[in-house]
Formats: C-alpha cells, sequence, structure tokens
C-alpha cells in the first residue's frame, strides 16, 4: 500500500518532485505598481456574485510589476536560482464580501512553471508572460536612481503580443504603495469537474494575508499605461480613464495559508477549521 | 450581481481570457515512445493506494515525447500557432483499479501554459520543460526517413539541466505503438486546501480517454534512454533496467471529459452523474 | 606556441566549442512563402549601391517562414535536436548586381544562436524572435492536409512585440514556391570596426547557392500579410500593395561555401581566389 | 544610389533596425567573480600566438556572472527593459602581449541577442545561455544581505545542459573584485571567409577598456564552483585546482570604442588610425 507525498503535484514517495515546495514561503522583492479609475462596470463585471463592488472608487485598478525571489523553509532555491527568480505583473482591484473591503487579482502573468501553479493555489489565475520592468541602479547611466525624477518602464507580454507599456517617474518618497492592493486578497479557486459538464469540482472563495510583511524604501511618482488587445485577453476593457499614480517599493512578505469563506458557493462553518 | 464565465481561470464576463478553451480539444501529433523494465518497486512506490501494481510486467515504463498540435472546437488556434503547438515528455506507468488495469502518468514536462494547466485539468502533473525529438523528412540530409535505419534523437530538460536522453532506431512497421500506455488513463487530481494543514480541496480519482483516436504511419525499432539526476526530480528511481523496444506513430485524437472514479477517497455513484 | 582551431568563435584547442560546426551544413525542412507587391521605393531604399532594382517587378517582395532540421557531416546535432531544430522568418527582395539578377534577405529572425551566427556567416542580419507556422498533419483534426483547402497560419514576433500574422490556403499544386527567393543570394557581410569611426573592418559582398536541393510536395495558395510597428523594426516600410500568392513546401539543400563578389567595396579578382 | 545605414546589421534607410545601436553603450549592474587556478596549460592552450602567458599565476581563471542594464545615448532602451536587461557569464583569463599582460575572455554565454552580437563586435564569443544569480535584497528572507554571511548562488545553462554551479558567501568588504578580469581587455575577432577555404575575412587582434567606470559596493568572500560536460563545451578542461576567492560588487560602465592591434596578424600602424 502506497503513500505517496508531496505538497504539489506530481506526488511521489519522497516529495521531492512536487512542482512546490511546501509551504511557508518567503518572498524578497521589488514592485512597481501603478494605478488608475477605469469605467467602474468593467471592474463589476468581474465580481461574480457573492462579491460586491467597493464602496469607494468601484472603478480603481492597480497594475503590479513584481521582481521576486522567493524560497521555502529549506531556503534551498536560493542557491539554484532558476528556482527562486521570477517576475509577475498582476491586475488587482477591490470588491465587498460580506460588508468587508478586499483586494482581487482578476489576471496575472508569470514567467516560472513552480510561481504559476503556486499561484493558483493561492487562487491567482496566473498564465505565463514575458514580464519586464527596470530596475534601479546605484552607479553608471543604465538605470535609474531611487530619487525624485528616476524613471521606470515596464511591459508585460503573452503569446508574442504586448500587452501592457507602462511608465513610471519617481516624484517623492511615500508612506504606503497605493490603496487597491491593500486589502486583503479575496479569491476564487476554480477548477472545472473531468466530466465537462459546467460543473467545478472545486469551487472556493478564499482569503488570505501575508505575514512578517517588511517594507524596504518606497517611491510616489506620476505613471502612464497602455493596454493592447488580444485575441485570449480582455485587459482593454479596462481602459484607463484617469492615472492615479505609481508607486515603487522593496517588500518582504512569507505566506503560510489562507482561509476558505465558502466551497460550493456554500459558507464554510468557522468552527469546523478549514 | 455579475456572472463570470470561462471553462478556466481566469474567467471573466465573455470567457475569453480563459488560459484553456471549453473542450473538446482536438489533437494531432507524433509520438516518439520508449518502453522499459524497471525495478517494480520503483512503479510500485508511485501508486498510492487503492492502486495496485499491474498483475503483468509490474515494471514496465514508458517515456513518450508528443509533438503536438491541438485547437479547440473553434479551430482558431490552428491559424495562431503559438497557441496550438507544444511538446510534451512523459512518463508513464500502468496499474490495476477494482481489478482492471490503468495507464497512469506520473511525471510529465511540457512547454505551454494552455497544455500545462489542460493537463492539470486531466490529472496529469505537468511541470514546464524544454522538449526535443527528431522530426522525420522527406527531402535533404538533415533527418531520419519514416523507414527502416531512419534514427530519432529525444532529450528532456528543466530548470537548465538536461533530464532524459534518449534514442530510437527503426527496425520495422508496427501495428501497435507499445502496450503501457495502452489502457485507460487513471490520474489523481489534487489540490491542497489553502488552510495548508495538509489536506486536499480536491482529491479525485479520475479515467479518461480520447476519442476519434486516428493513427497514421507506425514503427518499432531499438532505443536507448539515460536519466540524468536533479535536486527536484527522481526520474533515476526509475532507472531502466531491461530496455523493451521503441515506437514512433502518428496520431490524432480528441478529448471531452472524463469519469470520476473517487472523490475523498470515496466511491463516486455512478448513477448520480458525475 | 598555441593555436586554437573552430570554424566559430569561441575557438579553443580542440575546436568543440565553436558555435558552428564547419561546412557543410545539411538542411531539411518546410517553407511557407508569401509573395506580395509593396511599393516599389520601399525595397529600393533596402539596396545599397552597387545594388539596383530588379528589372520586373522591382516591388516584389517575399516573407519566408522555415521550418528547419540542420545538422553538419557528423549528423551529430540530429541525435541533440536542441542543437539541429529551428525556426527561421525571413524577408527577400530582388536586385539587379552587374546586369544580373539575385535574391537578398533584408529581415530575418530566427530562435537559436547557432543559426543566428551561421547566418551571419552567410551575410544573413539575423536576430532572435519567436517563430511559429502552422505544420501540415496526416491524422486527426488539428491541422491542415496537404491539399487543396488546407489552411495555415504563421507568426513572427521580437521583444514581446507581434511583427507579422500571415495566413495561408491552399489552392492547387504547383511547380514553384515563388519567384522572390529563386536566385542566387547577394549579401552583405558586414562589420563596424571596434574604432567606432565609422568605417567597417568587414565589408563584403557576397553571392552564395546551396547544392544538393532537393524539392518534395509543393503547392500554391491564397495569402494574407499583417505587418506591425516596433520601435526597433521597420517593416511596414514594406506594407502590402498587393498579394501574389503563397507558396509551402518540402526542401531539402545543403550548403558549403559562397564566393566574396567585392571586398572594401572593389570587386574581387576572381582569378585570385576567395 | 540607395544608402543603408545602421551600427549593425540589418541596415536600412533609418538605421532603425540595426540589432544593436550605435555606441557608446552604458552599463550598469553587479558582478559576481569567483577566481581560482586551474592548469597553466589549460590556459596556455586557449592563448594563439602571438599571446603568451601571463607571468604570474598563469593558471589564474576568472568566471563572472554580470547582471546588467544596458543602453544606447538615447536611453530610450531603459524604458523597455526587454532591450535593456540582460544576464551574462563569461571566463577570463589573463595573457601577455608585447610585454604588457591584458585579460581575456575565452568562453561567455549570455540571454539576448543584441547583447550577443554587441559583444561580437568587442571581440567576445557569445553564444546563448540560462543564467542566473541571487541578488541581495534588503527586506524579508528570500535573499542575502550585502553583509557578512551574505549567500548567493550562480548557475550557466546551455542547450539544455547545466554548464557551471557556483556559490559564493560574503566574508567582508573589499576593494577589488579580484585581478583576472583587472587588465585591459585583448580579444581577437575573427569571422571565416565565406569561401570555408579554412581562411578569415575578419581576423583582427583588438584591445579595449570602458570608460567613466562606477564601483560601488564591494565585498569579498569564499567560493565554491562545479563544472559540468556539453558535447559542445570545453569548460571541464578549466577546471579548478584550488579556489582563490570571489567578489561582488555593484558596476558602471562605459564604452565607446576599442583599437585594432594586428589585422590579418600583421600590426596596425598606430600612426594610420583606426
Amino acid at each position: 500500500m502506497a503513500h505517496v507525498t508531496g505538497f504539489m503535484f506530481p506526488r511521489s514517495a519522497t516529495g521531492r518532485s512536487s512542482l512546490v515546495p511546501s509551504p511557508p514561503w518567503h518572498y524578497s522583492g521589488t514592485t512597481l505598481t501603478i494605478e488608475y479609475q477605469t469605467d467602474p462596470a468593467a471592474v463589476a463585471e468581474l465580481l461574480p456574485d457573492p462579491l460586491e463592488p467597493a464602496d469607494e472608487d468601484p472603478g480603481a485598478v492597480a497594475v503590479i510589476w513584481a521582481d521576486w525571489q522567493s524560497c521555502s523553509d529549506s531556503f534551498a532555491e536560493l542557491l539554484d536560482p532558476v528556482r527562486s527568480q521570477y517576475m509577475e505583473t498582476f491586475v488587482v482591484v477591490r470588491c465587498k464580501y460580506q460588508g468587508r473591503h478586499y483586494s482581487r487579482c482578476v489576471y496575472i502573468w508569470v514567467d516560472k512553471d513552480f510561481a504559476m501553479v503556486r499561484g493558483h493555489h493561492q487562487g491567482y489565475p496566473k498564465k505565463l508572460g514575458e514580464l519586464y520592468v527596470t530596475r534601479p541602479v546605484t552607479v553608471g547611466r543604465a538605470g535609474p536612481r531611487l530619487e525624485v525624477g528616476g524613471r521606470f518602464g515596464a511591459t508585460c507580454a503573452a503569446y508574442g503580443r504586448r500587452l501592457m507599456d507602462a511608465t513610471f517617474t519617481i516624484t517623492a518618497p511615500s508612506e504606503t504603495a497605493g490603496f487597491v492592493n491593500a486589502f486583503p486578497m479575496i479569491h476564487h479557486r476554480y477548477f472545472p469537474a473531468i466530466e465537462g459538464d459546467g460543473t467545478d469540482s472545486l469551487d472556493e472563495l478564499v482569503t488570505m494575508s501575508g505575514y512578517d510583511g517588511e517594507v524596504g524604501r518606497c517611491f510616489t511618482g506620476t505613471a502612464t499605461l497602455e493596454l493592447h488587445d488580444s485575441p485570449v485577453e480582455e485587459l482593454t476593457r479596462l481602459a484607463p480613464q484617469e492615472m492615479i499614480a505609481g508607486y515603487w517599493r522593496e517588500l518582504g512578505t512569507s505566506w503560510r495559508a489562507g482561509t476558505t469563506l465558502e466551497r460550493d458557493r456554500r459558507p464554510v462553518d468557522p468552527g469546523a477549521g478549514g
């Protein structure tokens, strides 16, 4: 009677093959956040029942480029950085559930498989993309300094099509990195039934937050964002109507677990555990 | 009250963003299959209860390189081939469940995101890899002919490490492409609970087969296979003890749905539908 | 007194490290050719003196997707196909030199380093790209058949931007694959002086042809082509004014050497050897 | 009479298509240098006549991972970072020419086409690879700090094979980043004649240095290095016999031009200009 182990598939005798190591996962990196207002209806159409639009600024959107290193509690990935470094670009909106406000990732691209499936575990609807963001430098001419006037570019492409082009110019130090991605996340974890009958085998509403968050240098500034069309994307439905601001910061965080709020569209009894 | 749609995440107002289009999915391509005997214990340790080793040749393994085009019923992907073409390399063993024999994919690498997550839907534990197999040609000197003596190479790498090197030399036409991957598939669909408590939110035993299978030219021959080590793989536990044979064939198939056999380790009542 | 060897850099004691193996090189593959008329002035501006526009159809352009296997005389690359398989997309025009007509590649993208630098040797101005072309199939629904009505798509992207989208539909068998890429090639091999003074250290006009060409199945049909803009490309200057036709064929060829016509803008004395 | 322009091929009416923008080029980034002693004969065999082994430590080797942003004088690349960011891993030895000591790159891998061909211009024998080096972080648990005890990993792969694995642990601040890569570079710029007759059309011995070098934080430490075999590499001939040290630093530099020392194996008259 064999027993297979591993946090994620493929599960095996030793668990070493698991595409994702067991949590907790630790993250250190930088984020470039660009916030803007779109048509609130374009946000609302991405909020399935029972989620509702946010009370204020229901059309606010954040597009975030994150340049990460991540690792498990073994820290082994840090010495084999192909298993540690990845970029992601994600689109976040806000919503309300049972009277509380949450942040929600509606689209996201990433450039490594471990980060893609780890994101699926957390309810991030990750696809693969080619993602770039300018890095600040301390010497030489080939990059911005972390100071007023520093200019950054950021791009997102998938299937050989440019999907987003953004720029950011630092205007001042900042205490925050915006308000759109500032709540606990609320995500659906969906997985269709293999019967292909329109039902889901996995249908959960979950919430989560990182822990041991640590913020380094943080700046705000002006930003531009262009969204491009693709036959398999709908980004242009979220076209900017008004730019809010951009933010760059250093960020460390860890993540262990989330909480299931609903399963199969029924609330989960919190007394019953996860 | 918004309703989001789409076969797979991300779900949206139109469904266009779904990483995987709705089934059915159609596949046309070629497969190179290399079969060998390993230590039966190395297969058995990958068969979680209630699966049991096959009655005969319980150490038989097939490693298969498939060079695919696939598409949905819209056939749109065929004209944007970045969304249609992919390679995959997978390791298949056989097992027994409730007295019937099945094939089971224990490890698999693929080179596109849509194919990766589509595979997860089917219970294939797909990772990303760099996969290559020689293609037969009809003119010129840079490739084998589909005839006796034609030689092929095939390789699999992931995270910048070569995992497999194989060769195949045609010795004769063939009616079959081996016996290891010849049964209906039996897979687990696992997805851990977001609580990270060691339980799974999705734990299904499923079976599936394609339909409208169409076989083109088919050949058998001799084969070699080298498996290499990696800190995040366990392929070398399946080291060949004896080579059986290799097979090359053209294959078309379609796939719509599978059947859930057990959910949460309890049999699914077939009368209750999927 | 060490001697280093190798056809191409890096040169070493054994020559094994050379990015490109010694010629001859053998090629087997398929090509999709799309021919159209652009503004003749857009072709002429790509023909440096002493090249002149072709006498007839001076605005004719061919865009070609080639799906290759290639190898050296050792044939070793065919069993390690990561070193053998590559895609390329190239733009060809015609011109006249000393009263004879030639074909000339003005832009080209390829997806492997060995093919890129091998092309530089031949005067092809190769960049890297993500290149795709539909492959014909013999079974299943996921691909065209090599017969009237078969439809193909082809795309070219670089730096995360889609540069070209093409389609081709077979209307009839064909004896030829067009007329634009049908002459011997005439290319410049340029390499700027390291002094950065605007001079070239290598400035050669060369011509070449393959040998042992072998043509397999060949079809013609209707074609469409869209060219997209990029900050580092000028393809849209070659915008189609009128489509001519498309062609698909199987092709084998070998290549050993070319002939230098001019060096440093002075004719090379043919009696003096290369 | 058309005139085409552009620093590098493809040359065109506007020059915009050139794979490499005109110099000067500016670089900002970080380097991880690992120095060790190998068999001096393994270095000497990579020094073609008239180069001679260095007087002291003729077996000293540096392997360097550089994580760069670079740009032209337009600085446009910094806002489209796919055209600015690249990684490279290179192997440097020292040698003597006409009584002076130089550094020389004998093998190098890079991950972007513009950087590859720009390097060819400078005599670097660049191939493509998958290159990774741990980045230091300031917050969170997923990366080393720039302080004693900080640990880094670095890897190099090509054609799906791991070629190098290295680690570095900071032991102290440092004034230098080693001695092997500290001289002006001396490189050959080779390009074979298209006649394939064993002669070179371009055969130059060049030297160069950057300008406006700017060094940021700099640390030294202990290092490990493993070299792996490949059918198309000879790295293992340079196997470490004794590790010297590792170095990490921030570096900015600019590059405009070099000087041709010999052409066609004859000294260039310095009075005659480049």
